[in-house]
Parts: structure tokens; C-alpha cells; sequence
């Protein structure tokens, strides 16, 4: 299998950059799964690479902050499951998981290098679920029942959205390739302007696979942006905002 | 960017195959945008790499054919638009594709070394909404009305699969690493045991999306596999069926 | 079970009237399975009363025509059904219907006092799928692959609701108490202004549960009116927009 | 607008009841609704009619018991708003909702002849949003997050259902004609046995609307049975799967 060459896009990026807006007003940010069954490592059961985790929580932790001080919402999706009597947990009826879990050891499973376990993933009460607190503000929505990879399937994403008046999201997140491929998606599928925080995202799955995400939103169907940028383009958004502002009470004087 | 190094999980996805069953009798083939306007190039307006599409096309009528024979349902989903007055294409409300269409040129859009345009892609009654003849069936069914990348999303593809009695959906088409893998999400997210078909799909972004796209079907979602063996997954559960059958009938005397 | 005293809500609902504003430019008709499987006797498979097919056809062609002269789209949305070997039509996996096929003879359906059946409903190619000619024009919008009772259920009205800007939905047609109605609840659900034009609904079901329907969507959901109003409604919200606009017009001298 | 003339279709509805199965392995009950929002006078911002809490409670009660002591699961769907900056409750975004709020007087609104609120309706933390604590049991199942009418809308019910292998839903909860009938409708959608517990709704709303909610479902869609039928009809379920498990064993001696 060896290597992949990558394909140069970027005079087609290059330009769709160059014409993105991220207006804080019509923007949230939705964090995907940033909990403590990835990204904390004495608790996870399916855990991210090490390094991903500290650099994850650490970039996340700056663009929310910035976020919440221009007035974006937060809102946090994370997978929780409850125990069925004579399944185990919910994600045993999906036939690749329960595959997984009975052909193949914790050791070789979806992350390679460490140990995971589905049947014993987030289960409701376990300390996996607890979204990771320096990533948490009190005015954050929280959305805990995600059942499988898209955020919007199953649960009240979309309605709190529009709730909102959102019209870009912005995605950070475990896994690249997964949850937050899938979600980017569906939030295509549903008209959003897609952008994906290419410094908060991770993969627990392999750096090839977190690097297909990247290139896969970039090239298919959205903004992967970094922190730097995100700033960028939020500020020239309030600039531009308060500059049209400014000429508008000039010109009704 | 150069090239990506792809991890070796052959360890995992061998056990994974060895364990996978494709029972005829609960399983569909879904055909996913196989039309003129991605595959012919003399009317495509999203082509692919002409050699892509002689190879999916040739792959694609024999695994479907052999699918056919052995009573499996095919199922094609294609996207066709409306023309909406003063908007174009029911596709230029999606922000990506509208900055593709308003901000980098026909020369250098979703298509490498190709020219496209999503503003003038399958419009109703276009040519290219036409199904690749050699891929349909009289007996096949049609769902033409999708709009985005899920074949679920809007149309009543999950209405008839539950009507079907279908379990395993296998996965063919343009392209690997959107609609296909868009569309493996949502059946993974709706617990449907997804196999891709890999001699069959194809992207017109670039051959690295393509690999990636099989990549992260096989690691994190379900399995991909050859013509040659969906054929022998196929016989394998036919003849076991044969067998207990047989059982079943010696037991009864 | 006798008769039902009807509550009088009409000091509520005369304030919600006075309050309702249908702005043609946000608005759009959703004509519900007005085909000749309901509304033609000569080939109905589940027919309504003949003078409620004549009173609904008679009434909804003026508020069509006049929707249309005020540039309000009209969608149409029909139930059409495939044959499915070994099953019958798509309707049969549904147990209430296939329990009604079992075990209720023809004379004592859903339609009481007339002959109907799910079985032989609306199939694929049948004339019964065809729309009531007098009630569609070149550019209404037809959207054909309705399977259960929701206008919304697997099919892509909402995609399309959202494409043409809609806020507010003008619903007519079959039955009053179910195809109706349930589409009244789902565009409540996703926060449509839900207006139900009594003068064209009727219901196969009887004359009780068409009275329901309305009664049910004035006090609970939506906003019931004749004919006569939509148009008040409409004429009102263009004669504001057009002083609106000449206001402006006067500022801006 | 006086009264209405109550079909008789017992003919049919006799024949459907005598067909009716309700097995206990393959059956969930969905209590909607049930908190103290609608059912508690002393804290309800949506009360019912006080006996009509008092009968529901008491019947439900009695339903539920039954049904554990059959190994019937029992899923709760509760409505429960978030408080949205700038906006209010997550129901404010529902424009007859906030006609209603607007416009009309407390005393005036959806309940008649009592005090009601959308926008202080069971906001997240408040007593409204706790289910009746005599019909909640540690194992039944909990679904917080409706915002709408439909128990399947935003949340993940069906996900819930098809994980516990569920093809009967039994219904009971608040209100008949609303959050019960629209549940009732997309249950029927995605193909779902429907049986309501007439013992056990009740509707904030009018009796007449209450009436009109059962004769919908025991004439469109479903079944409608008091609680001494649901005994009756889960008894015969089990002693017929005991007497064909007796009738295996004898064979197989």
C-alpha cells in the first residue's frame, strides 16, 4: 500500500479562501466527542494518539475562547450509551462494531497502538462521557446523545441550529475522518457553510486517515482553516460589520 | 504535502473478512450516481478520468449482473435538479458549491485537469441524468430525486430497503470519497452492514481522495471488497444455505 | 359514541386571524395527493365522497390560480407506489394496512359507504397516480415519491421548501384527517408557519374526521381560512409591502 | 358550530381488534409526555383538566406496571427547553406558538378555562420537566430532549426502538390530539404496529379534540384499546408462544 501522493489544489483553495466570511453572528462552533473516553488517557476507551489529545485540548481551548468572546455558541455533541439488557451497549446492534468486538483483540481494533473496546465505550455514568472541563463554559449547549458518527443523526443538532440562526459551523473534534467527516457531511447536505478547525481536530484512527479528512473537506465540500485564520476571518467580519455601521449612521445624519 | 504513508491495518481488516457473510436474501446493491453526467464523457458536466469510467462501467455490469442472477435487488440513486427562477440549479444554494461557481473557473473546480460546472450539473431532463444504459435492469429500481451527497438524505431509499428486507447494502459508484462515503455513513449510522464494492467506485477529485476514501471505509466502518469476492461471499452463503437446508430436510425424515 | 359538543375557541382564534400576515413572497402551496386515485370515480382506488371531489377540485383551482398570478409556487405531493415481488405494493409492510387487506373485505375500509383498497392503490404507472389535470400547471412543482402519509417522510419537500425560501406552507387536498393534517404537524415540528385553506381539503374517512382535522389545526397548530381570506391575507401583505416600498421611496428623495 | 355526528365503524375496528397481536417481545410503551408540566396543577405551566390527570396517572400507572411485570420495555419522551439568549424559550421560534404568545391573553390560550404558557413551559431545570414520579421505574428508558410535537423529531427514538428490536408501540401520554396523534402518524410511517392506550390520554385541549385523536387512530391508523384489552391481548400473546413452545417440545421428544 506504501504512500499516497497528494494532490495540489491549492490555486482552487487558494481562491475559495481568499472569498470565505465567517460572520460571529451567523456562526457556532460544534465540538465533536471532546471527551474524556479519547482525549483523557487514564480513562479512554478509544484513545487518541497521545500527542493529538494535549495538542487537541490546547488549540480547541484557544478557539473557544476566542469564540465565546466574539459571541459565537459553543455546542458540544458527544456519544453516550446506555446499557440494553442482553446486548451490552447500544453500539452492538451496528454489525461492524459487534464484528470488531468479537473477531478481532483490543489490541488490534480501530486504534492502532492502543487498546479500544465499542462495548465499552461511553457508557451512560462513565467517566469517558465527562466532556473534558477546560473545554467546557457554563453558557455552552451540551447535546449528549449522540448515538453513532453523524452528530446530527438522532438528536436535536439541527433544530438547535436553527434555533440559533446559524448558517456556518465550524467543526473541531475527534475523529477527522469519522465523526467529524461525517458531520461535515450532513451539515453540507443541509445547506451550511462548512469550516473545519484543522488545529483542533484529530484521529484516533491513523495520521493517514486524519489527513484524508483534511484534504477531503478542503477539496469536496468546505473551509479547513486554521486557528490563525478563524481569528482572521472573524475580525474582518466585525470590521466589515462595524465599517457598513459606521456609514450607515453617516448617512442618516 | 507531498505523499501520505498509509498504516498497515491488514492484520484487523483480514480477520474482518474473514468473518463477513453476504447473504443474498438480505442484501442490495445500491448503484450510486452511475449517469452520463459523471461517465460519458461526450455530455458530462462532472466527468471523471475517462479510464475511471470504462473501468467502473465494465466492473460495475458484472458485479451487477452477477448480483441479478442471484435475486439481489439494485437499487440506482441519481441526483437530478430543478431549475429554480432566479437561483439556477437547485444546487447553488449550497454555500461551497455557489463560491466554486462564483469564485475559481470551470478550468480549475471540483475536477483536476477536467472542466465542470455544478450549475449546469443533471439538470432535469439533461442528458446527463440519463442512467449508464449497460448498468440498469429493467427490474432495477430508480430513485432520482437526490439533491446532496447521501443517497438517504430526501429521497425514500431507507423506506425501501426496509421494504426489501435488506441487511448489507454494497456500495457502488461515483464517488468514493462523497456521495459513496457519505452514503456508507449514513447506512453505517442507520446499524446496515456497508460493503464497497472497490473494482466499482471511483472519484473524479483525484486518485488519493479515491484510496483514502477505501481506506476509511475498510478501518473504521465496514468492508471493501473486489468483484471476485463479493462472488465468493455470495456462493459461500448461498451454499451454506443449500446445506442446511439439506440438514433441515434430513432431520424432518 | 353518538355526537361530539365542539368547544368554541373562536375568541382565540379570531386574534391569531387578525394577527396572521401570509407574505406571497415566503410562501408556498403544498398540494397533498390530489390525484385520480382519490378524486376521479371512474378510476379512484380510495375515493372521497363525489361531492367533496368536486367541491375540493372546484375550490382549489381558483386558489391555485390566484397563488400562481401572486408568483407563489405550488408543489405538488403524491403518493406513488412500486410493485415489490413477493410483496405486493410498498403499502403492504404496513401492518394497520396489510391487517385492514387480511381481514376487512373492500365494502368495509377506510372509505365508509365505497369500495377502496391499499393494495391496489396508486402503483406505479396506474392512472390513478395521475394529478387532477385542471389543478396543475407548467410550473407547479410535482414531487411523486410520497409512500406513507407525511409529505415530508422520504421524500425532499423539505430541501425544497428551503431552496425556494419558504416560512410559510398553504396546505390542501387529501384527506383532511391524515395526509393533511400529519404534514401540518411536520411543518409545525420544523417551525413553518402552517396555514390549512378549508375550502379545499376533504377526507375519505368521513365528515367527522375532516371537521377534526380543521378543529385540530386552528386550536393547536396552525391557522385555518377560506378561500376568501387567503386572499385578504395576500392582497394585505402586498399592499403593505407596496406602501412599505414607496415609504421608502419618499425617504430616499 | 355546535356538534358532530360520530361515524360508526365498528364493524371494522371489531375485526381489526380481533386480529390484533400484541406479543411482549417485540412491543415498547412510549409514555409521552408525562410530567409535571402538564400533570401536576400545582406546578403545570400546561395543565390538564385535573380528573383528566388524576384518570390518566392512575390508568398509566397500571399500564406500566403490567407491562414491566411482561419484560415490556417503557420509554419516556419528555419535552424539556433550553433558554435561548435574545429569544426565550427553544419554543419561541415556532411562529403560531409565538402568535399565541403574542397576542393572546394566558387565559385565552391553548388550555380553556386555565392559565397556560409556551414560553415558560418546561424549561430545562424546572419542576414542569420531571415525569410523574409514580410512573417512573430505575429501568425504564429516558428521552429528555423533544422540542416539538413528535416524539421521533430530534430525538433518537427510533434509534432507541430498533435497538430493542421493538415492531409494537403502545402509546399513552399527553396530549390525545397533538404530541400523541403526531407520534402516532410517524410511528405508522416508519412501519410501526400502533396501539393506543385509551385509559391512558388525555388532552389539555377539549374532550372534543381527545375524541377526534382516538377515532383518527382507531380508523386510519391503528388500534385503540382500553387497558383491559391490552391485558387481555399480551396474555394471549404469551400463552400462545408457551402452547407452541410445548408443541416444539412434544416434537421433538
Amino acid at each position: 500500500m506504501a504512500s499516497i501522493e497528494i494532490l495540489d489544489r491549492s490555486s482552487m483553495t487558494g481562491r475559495l479562501y481568499e472569498g470565505l466570511e465567517i460572520n460571529p453572528g451567523e456562526t457556532a462552533i460544534i465540538a465533536i466527542d471532546m471527551h474524556r473516553g479519547h482525549l483523557d488517557m487514564s480513562v479512554a476507551t478509544m484513545p487518541t494518539k497521545p500527542e493529538d489529545a494535549e495538542r487537541v485540548i490546547h488549540n480547541a481551548k484557544r478557539a473557544l475562547d476566542f469564540a465565546r468572546s466574539r459571541g459565537v455558541p459553543v455546542i458540544h455533541v458527544i456519544l453516550v450509551y446506555r446499557r440494553i439488557p442482553g446486548l451490552g451497549s447500544e453500539g452492538m446492534t451496528q454489525p461492524f462494531w459487534r464484528a470488531l468486538h468479537e473477531l478481532v483483540t483490543e489490541e488490534d481494533r480501530l486504534t492502532p497502538g492502543r487498546r479500544s473496546t465499542v462495548n465499552g465505550h461511553n457508557l451512560a455514568g462513565s467517566p469517558g462521557t465527562q466532556i473534558i472541563p477546560d473545554l467546557l463554559a457554563p453558557d455552552d449547549y451540551v447535546i449528549d446523545n449522540k448515538k453513532r458518527l453523524d452528530c446530527f443523526h438522532g438528536t436535536d443538532l439541527k433544530a438547535l441550529l436553527e434555533t440559533l440562526g446559524v448558517k456556518t459551523v465550524c467543526l473541531m473534534g475527534i475523529n477527522t475522518n469519522t465523526c467529524v467527516l461525517n458531520t461535515a457531511f450532513t451539515a453540507f447536505n443541509h445547506d451550511y457553510r462548512v469550516v473545519l478547525l484543522s488545529d483542533c481536530v484529530g484521529s484516533m484512527y491513523g495520521d493517514d486517515l486524519h489527513a484524508l479528512g483534511l484534504q477531503n473537506v478542503a477539496r469536496c465540500l468546505g473551509w479547513v482553516v486554521t486557528n490563525g485564520q478563524l481569528v482572521e476571518k472573524m475580525r474582518a467580519a466585525s470590521a466589515q460589520r462595524a465599517e457598513s455601521k459606521l456609514t450607515a449612521e453617516k448617512v442618516a445624519r
